[in-house]
Formats: structure tokens, C-alpha cells, sequence
């Protein structure tokens, strides 16, 4: 069966790891193989030395793009979750890919900051982190998205439904 | 099917590319998902900014691993051609891949120079190159691989066939 990627994007504490875990979850019991590919993580493996500029973020997002591609190509389902808050390199990652579902995780910043998962939004607005995504750094969001997934509103499992029947209508499950 | 990886290894112009393209042919002709990983390009998608030194080298390297074990665990073949000239971090992506051949291709250092594919070799011996592999910097042949091909003797044909041969023994093809 061919590959295909789902890519999460969205600001800091938005939601895309939870969204990603559940559906990595509920693909792999379709009997799919799957990979996740989180942004942190994965700039630990690949992107060493790479800082947090636009060109720094962009190089690392090339990255992530060229192995869920060849992940895509080898037929597994690659789940990225990477704020990625550049659209055109977004959008290089999907021409490379070519079945790449864009998953938009749309959280009003307030309650991104409310959450603040891993205690970065405090130091960002405090001024102890640079280039912090939507504090001092910008995010595009997707303008066509394939998904979007307000998690403001709604549970984890009702978005991945959503997902999950996407993936259904395009013929990828 | 689950996947594999096929790491080629050796001093420059010992002929892994020519092995791996010819692999990659016969591997695909079999209906399986191939992707190939050399080196040189491989170093552009992901290792930019990246020198010769050991660090570098086998920072890139691990970046290679990583790649081919995900393509593994995808179900697909990947096959790596890269000098990788060190044995500790050959090993290091043979525990991570796991489904891991490697394979040296054995030739000598004078019949290598001769050869001189890329015209790097006399480079490195004007000494126009620094960390050149078999001239200014070392190359560590495996202890125990699971193919050896001595590309001074017998064609590339033979070659792919004793590594097709392996792969069937060891009930990954």
C-alpha cells in the first residue's frame, strides 16, 4: 500500500503532539507502519548545531520533510509534529512528499500560553528564550490546510476522528 | 514485508555506488520499496554545514543511520552507500537499524587510486584536499561483514548476485 504523511503544524502548546500520538496510535492498529517524527526529537538526530533563525528552522524543517519523503516512498505513514511556522517550506516539504496532509492545530495564542506545556511561553514572555514562536517569532498558518483541528474546543480523540476520515475520503486508509 | 538495510562500505571509487545502483535495480525488479541513500547526496539533505573532520564524519553518518532505520522499520530496503569510514559508528547504526548487511567493498588502495572516479585522489595526494579516506585520513574495514565483494575481481554483476544471494539466506528477500 503506498505511504502517505500527516503534518502537524501549529504554535507551541497547541496540541499537535497529543494529536499526533492518537493517531499514530489508531493508524498502527490499522496494521500500518508507522513512523512519528517530533520536531524536538527529531533536531536531536539530525539538525545538531542548528539554531532557531528562519534559516536555521527552515534547514531543519527540510530535514524532517526529506525523511518522512522517504519514509512516504518505503509505504509507511509518516506522522510529523513540528511547529514548522514557515508556509514556504511547509510547502516545500509537501511538493517533495506529494501525499502530505496538512494538519492545521488552531489554538487561540491565550490559551497556548494558559497551557504552556513545557514552561517555554514564561520564558519567552520574561525574555529568557529568543525566536520563540508566537512570542517573538512569527507563525503562518496553512491557507489550504487538508485538516483543520480547533483543540480549544472538542477532545483529542473527536479531532483524530476528523483526521482519520480525511485520510479515509483522499483514499490513504 | 518487513524492511532492511544494505550499508555498502569503502575506501573512495572502491565501486559502492556502482553496487548499489546495481543492487537497488534487481531489489526493485523484485517488487520491493527502494530507496538509496548515498553518501555525498545524502550530506546535502541533511548534514550541510558539516565537515571532514572524525566528529562531522560521524555525525553525518548517524544522520544516515537514523534515515535507513526509519525506512526500515517502514518495510522498505534502503541501501547506503557512504565511505563511513569509521567501525564504532558503522556499529552504532547496525544496533539501531537492526535488519543491517554490510557489506565491504574490498579493493585496493592502488587499483582505488587508479580508478580515481571523481579525480579526488589526486587532489587529496597534491594535497589540494585535507582528510581525504586511504590518503590523509583512516579507513577501518569491517570485522565481521556479511558480505565481502572484491570489486578488483569479477564483475558488479557477480557482486550483486553474492549480495542477493545473502539477502535470501538470511530471509530478508
Amino acid at each position: 500500500m503506498d505511504g502517505f504523511t500527516v503534518w502537524f503544524t501549529g504554535l507551541p502548546s497547541s496540541g499537535k503532539s497529543t494529536l499526533a500520538l492518537g493517531l499514530e496510535r489508531a493508524i498502527a492498529a490499522r496494521g500500518r507502519r508507522v513512523v512519528r517524527l517530533d520536531g524536538d526529537e527529531v533536531r536531536q538526530r539530525l539538525s545538531k548545531g542548528l539554531g532557531f533563525s528562519k534559516e536555521d528552522r527552515d534547514e531543519n524543517i527540510r530535514r524532517i520533510g526529506f525523511v518522512a519523503g522517504i519514509a512516504t516512498r518505503c509505504g509507511g505513514v509518516a506522522i510529523v509534529s513540528a511547529i514548522s511556522p514557515y508556509r514556504s517550506v511547509r510547502d516545500e516539504c509537501r511538493a517533495e512528499v506529494r501525499r502530505f496532509v496538512e494538519v492545521f492545530v488552531d489554538c487561540p495564542l491565550d490559551e497556548c500560553i494558559r497551557r504552556d506545556v513545557k514552561g517555554l511561553y514564561k520564558k519567552a514572555i520574561a525574555g529568557e528564550i529568543k525566536n520563540f514562536t508566537g512570542v517573538s517569532d512569527p507563525y503562518e498558518p496553512p491557507l489550504n490546510p487538508e485538516v483543520t483541528v480547533k483543540t480549544a474546543d472538542g477532545t483529542p480523540e473527536k479531532g483524530v476522528d476528523r483526521i482519520l476520515e480525511t485520510l479515509t475520503t483522499l483514499g490513504y486508509l
